[in-house]
């Protein structure tokens, strides 16, 4: 299976995602810096993937002598969704303020082996809501890719092929970024999964047409109400779901839950350069001087969303907040 | 004002649309082959604009000594939705069964410039429907440029913007050819109207912060009971809309109307070449041997519909089989 991130003798390798699918080039990061850098322009992405990078972020610049809050508060800056960033980042301040420098490299690689096993676990848990032969849509990319490995939406996804080898799915190209079509074709294709790239205004036509049984996304921050934050599009295909009496399901490890949170409202947005929506392939799009808006993330409240599959079992919404955080 | 369509003795120059906004090129069509190949190719697009663009081509057609059925097939089968091109390749049969080829040039101009009077009428209309400082959500577009001026739904924003001064459109990008974002904010910034490109997976996250006030796009073909098929997206638009309780308005001419259609179950939905969706911006995006789907329009079913604006007024869906043709 695709692995994003290879940690070997104080490098960290992310594969860089910008380039996927038509290059497999990993960037190596070495330093605080380059992985700040790294997290920011996307080279890394997906919010448990991020909290991973992040932690070894933070042992970098502690390594390198730098100032543990400097630290803290520039890898926390790089991303304001994704609340798994703040989780790995807690993870590792708390071992450094009990240890000291000594098992900061130990704690980051005990995040990034301890994520790909949650995966498997929710996967496995989500895998028991499917029987089989199902038509599934997912939206950007909840992969190995967008993980330590294995992924949380796609885990799911992968958990059911493993199973039953007779599942399809519905991959939303996912604007501006592409994650659909870039990763989670490029993920569906090398473990053989039969699927079908749509543009995203093409999956209410779809599931009107009855072809979509299920729908299953990730989520980057849920607060203790359930409301979740997932990439920009979520949302809406949660409205659309729920008119086409379609279940939601959000499939995320207990890390992205954000129990400090009341409700999604807290959650903040992440708008990002617009250029994304302008530029497409090299190519400009949008003429010179429009304005554009490109907000990454959505929240989508709690009653339009089925169920949770997290690696502590499968919740509703009223009983998140009741989640052990570990 | 942009002219899409340019007539001028025996040659068509048609604004080619896939290479707008960078360059503005007329292609310049003199003979039947190149009309056809332009609607196919869809350098010339937009419903209304295609009804023009056919009726030239069956005038080229019968000039050059080619059969008249043939010329109208051949017409009739480059683009399967859209039914102003029936309409007016009809109104060419019409013609020429009645006086042969004598009046066949003459009412091909006639259907050109009815069209810019019957867009103008029907915005005057619409825009009887807004006060003015609404922000208005379009899709695809159905502006001067899918017309042979003007625009329906975009000629509607027109009106509104030269009565009130006071409007800002909120554009879909609208995947995968980008008609909003190349063409229709080409052509709001042309007349100086506010406007912001978003990305398709956006409008339920504007709808749902509030910002959308209305919503309008074209149509291709109507039915009887005024189920409506427009560019692939609006369907899950108007499932938006209805959700959030915004206003969703149809413009488009009486000719987009089938009367020989009982309801949107019988329109056929064109399904295009599937690396429209596979390249972006002369880019692969989408990996290759990766099934993709593109069909380029969904049906919208009548009572999602608020209202229809036609250049006979504003009806409801269940006034549309009672307009008078002519």
């Amino acid at each position: 299976m695709i692995r994003p991130i290879i940690y070997d003798n104080n490098i960290l390798k992310l594969l860089d995602q910008r380039k996927l699918p038509s290059e497999q080039i990993y960037c190596e990061c070495s330093d605080f810096d380059s992985i700040v850098e790294a997290i920011r322009s996307m080279k890394v992405r997906g919010a448990p993937a991020i909290g991973v990078a992040a932690a070894f972020g933070f042992y970098f610049g502690i390594r390198d002598g730098l100032n543990a809050d400097k630290v803290y508060s520039k890898l926390f800056d790089t991303r304001p969704t994704a609340v798994n960033l703040k989780w790995g980042l807690d993870r590792m301040k708390e071992s450094f303020e009990k240890y000291g420098e000594n098992y900061l490299e130990k704690t980051a690689i005990e995040i990034f082996d301890e994520d790909v096993k949650t995966n498997k676990k929710l996967s496995s848990h989500g895998a028991s809501l499917f029987k089989g032969g199902e038509n599934i849509l997912t939206h950007c990319n909840a992969g190995a890719l967008a993980t330590a490995g294995y992924g949380t939406a796609l885990g799911v996804i992968r958990s059911v092929f493993y199973k039953t080898k007779n599942i399809h799915v519905y991959v939303d190209e996912t604007r501006p970024f592409f994650q659909g079509s870039r990763l989670t074709s490029f993920e569906l294709r090398e473990e053989g999964i039969e699927h079908t790239v749509i543009c995203d205004n093409m999956a209410g036509f779809l599931m009107n047409s009855g072809i979509v049984d299920k729908v299953i996304v990730g989520a980057d921050r849920i607060a203790c109400n359930g409301d979740a934050a997932n990439k920009i599009g979520t949302y809406q295909l949660a409205v659309l779901s729920g008119f086409h009496n379609i279940p939601f399901y959000i499939a995320a490890p207990v890390s992205s839950i954000d129990f400090s949170l009341k409700s999604g409202e807290e959650i903040p947005i992440e708008y990002r350069d617009v250029n994304e929506v302008a530029y497409c392939g090299g190519s400009r799009i949008v003429p010179e001087g429009i304005d554009i808006l490109n907000p990454a993330f959505d929240v989508t409240p709690h009653n339009l969303i089925t169920a949770f599959i997290t690696e502590k079992g499968v919740f509703q919404s009223e009983d998140i907040k009741n989640i052990q955080r570990r």
